[in-house]
């Protein structure tokens, strides 16, 4: 079931710009990152929508030209804190406690244990960690698509500087990561579509110590 | 259907040290890992699944003492190329061209373009890249292991340099960036089992521009 959705999704090369994905379904993919784990629970990063049309044009040259800003109808900006403050790790840890009704002893001790750890180090660190969990938010939401039957192109081939500095993220302590293109593929005008899905053979990629 | 899996799984905090996973599970789930997209398709990591009861008992001590390495029957450690490199990119660009039976010009121009951008940089701004698409490995993995109905928890909390000495990862150029541990869930023994999967909301997490 998953792996028949994994061979079907691809990185889709050609969007038909005359389409355009559902909101429910939009909703449904970002329910799914949102649900991704993150270490310790503390979800380092947000989801910058981005389905204006004039806002896409001025993300495409940002976007080495990539025709899929464009012709694709959302634009999913991964974007990871720059840094982890004692601000946001305390609210994380207090929304925690609030959801869950209790304040657990050894729950407080790892909020110690972390702000004593994450704020003090160098903040290029902070955000480095905190691109990986973007990611794993990235793995889930290319499936989530696949699962509604929308393409879905994984970016990064774009200045992170120039997208953060239109979609105003610096000053949300925001730095941009990757964009997850959503639309329906436009078979005919798509050279990968029907090129076969390479990946290494699972000797070359698995090694199993028994 | 894939919402109710990611609301099921959970960062298993104590695994049933009696049951093991079954090798067409977990090869279902590694499956799942290699089908996973990666930046310009180069799979810039590999899994090393260790299931062998000793190498996890010296796991251990590496791993914060967390019971679920030896708990746990399969431990995945997804381990990141420390660079990229000639060699390794045009591995993969030959198994694309072999695989699909064709040398495309527009793929031949990217290859290139590929090698004059990646060997030249600094190797830990290669690794970090390398490291973020194991961590899209880690999202697919996790939602798989879901699928399969086998309990799997995340890990960061480990020394690297010392798992990378353990499992001879260094001499290969790979880096231990995250363990993905496999098992089933004792409920009685397990503090997080009963508790509230908490996220930040929709509007705190995601932003759109429409």
């Amino acid at each position: 079931m998953l792996l028949e959705k994994l061979h079907w999704r691809y990185a889709t090369k050609k969007f038909d710009a005359t389409k355009v994905v559902s909101e429910d379904k939009v909703d449904r993919i970002l329910e799914a990152v949102r649900l991704a784990p993150t270490s310790s629970g503390l979800q380092p990063f947000e989801l910058i929508v981005v389905s204006n049309a004039e806002l896409r044009e001025k993300m495409k040259p940002i976007a080495s030209n990539q025709g899929q800003v464009v012709d694709g109808s959302h634009m999913v900006v991964f974007a990871a804190w720059d840094n982890y403050t004692e601000e946001r790790i305390n609210m994380m840890f207090d929304l925690v406690n609030e959801e869950r009704g209790l304040v657990n002893e050894g729950w407080e001790a790892y909020r110690k244990f972390i702000l004593s750890t994450y704020p003090p180090r160098d903040p290029e660190v902070n955000y480095q960690h905190a691109a990986r969990q973007a990611y794993i938010g990235l793995g889930i939401g290319l499936t989530a698509a696949a699962f509604e039957q929308v393409d879905a192109t994984p970016m990064e081939g774009f200045n992170p500087d120039q997208l953060d500095e239109l979609l105003g993220l610096r000053a949300r302590g925001l730095r941009s990561v990757a964009i997850m293109a959503l639309g329906y593929r436009e078979a005919a005008g798509d050279w990968l579509v029907d090129l076969k899905k390479v990946r290494r053979p699972s000797e070359q990629f698995i090694t199993k110590v028994a």
